[in-house]
């Protein structure tokens, strides 16, 4: 598993600084960042021995960008894990895990996964969590729950630089948006009801998420569909797919 | 269990705002400050809405006055692991142990638990490490393994605040030290060998410390040693020990 640190427009220099610092404490590289504040003297400053790490990040306007290559995309959230679980399971059924968890899932596994990290005055919004494969949070005091974005990221790195590399090539995030774009086909041209079209692709998605498909299974399934649109009688618009085993 | 966070001669306030602020975040509200830098405006900043725990924060010039009413003292060091373990181990046989091993350790048990952090520029010193009971280090990357001393106290909260309380009451501080002194006058009323006796005195500090003595046990040994001076025809100073079971 390799890991892409995420941070969704980031205000202060200062915590972008400290995140790459504590990046490299745990050995990880990867930082990219979505529409950041100014990074100056301070930002570095407090990078200290990981100004590296910020001269070498790259930044995109938009998250989409950002997740290129990803295979896994993991959101945080600060607020209650049980309030957050409740939300999220209801609406999304995005599995929560405490980093203790998600370290564990994440084991043995081979891909990229990103890190999500939002805005140190209200985190991810709604919509950026909904595109995350799972949602991490770190269990605190009730009577002050809210963490500073570096301190969080301290106690995430601390528990992924545990985890242990394996040979689960997870299936990559284009793989599997090209399923759900294809199974959305599939389901219009059956004529499945419209009213529940989204709700069913939106489903989809997160069985898919939760299954941890592999890039190889991700690419049976492709085909499976293709036999399916091919028996009605559907032509294909594209090859990625075209020989599946 | 619960923690006493010790900054030994912190250098920034902007670091002890933010140990405050971690503390809240894991439910931990004892800071204890040896010879602190001035706090002011930035240092209660960082503290963001736990600047109470910086306000009921006590400030010593020794870190023998910070220590009382402790049980268990446990120091940090960010030179990584295998070095230190080696150099401690050889000298001073305290057990090195990671933030986890650590939590493991004090699950279950009872009593006031000092966790002492050091300087920002060298950590804590080697006559500071040798009053420690034990020992914790976070496994950290080579290339770059020293910490931001809140980031480092972010990992320890996290592991700690996972620690669940006991009834293995951990003897006091205070008996420990008296159990030593009596240890020590007895080795020479029986005309221990002088260039031995500072040596087999650490050495029952380590093994005292590594045995986890509960206070009822450190009294019953005071009571042993209290036998054994009596056999020797020695009149008791103190009656600290005096009816032991």
């Amino acid at each position: 598993m390799s890991l892409r640190v995420i941070l969704v427009e980031p205000m202060y220099e200062g915590n972008v600084g400290s995140v790459a610092r504590v990046m490299k404490n745990f050995g990880f590289h990867d930082l990219v960042l979505v529409n950041p504040c100014k990074i100056e003297d301070f930002g570095l400053a407090m990078a200290s021995h990981a100004r590296d790490i910020l001269q070498m990040s790259r930044s995109f306007s938009t998250l989409h960008e950002a997740l290129e290559g990803v295979s896994l995309v993991v959101g945080t959230t600060g607020k209650r894990l049980e309030n957050e679980q409740h939300h999220l399971r209801l609406h999304l059924r995005v599995p929560c895990l405490t980093p203790a968890q998600l370290a564990k899932k994440l084991n043995g596994k081979e891909g990229k996964v990103a890190l999500l990290l939002g805005r140190e005055d209200c985190g991810l919004c709604s919509e950026e969590l909904a595109i995350c494969d799972l949602i991490v949070s770190i269990p605190t005091a009730r009577e002050y729950p809210i963490m500073n974005l570096s301190h969080a990221a301290a106690v995430l790195f601390y528990e992924l630089s545990r985890v242990e590399n394996g040979n689960v090539d997870l299936a990559k995030r284009e793989t599997l948006l090209l399923l759900l774009e294809r199974s959305r086909k599939l389901l219009q041209e059956i004529s499945y009801p419209e009213h529940k079209l989204e709700f069913t692709v939106l489903m989809l998605r997160r069985i898919f998420g939760r299954a941890e498909l592999t890039e190889r299974e991700a690419r049976t399934l492709l085909g499976v569909i293709k036999n399916l649109r091919w028996k009605a009688s559907v032509p294909e618009e594209n090859s990625l797919e075209s020989s599946p085993k």
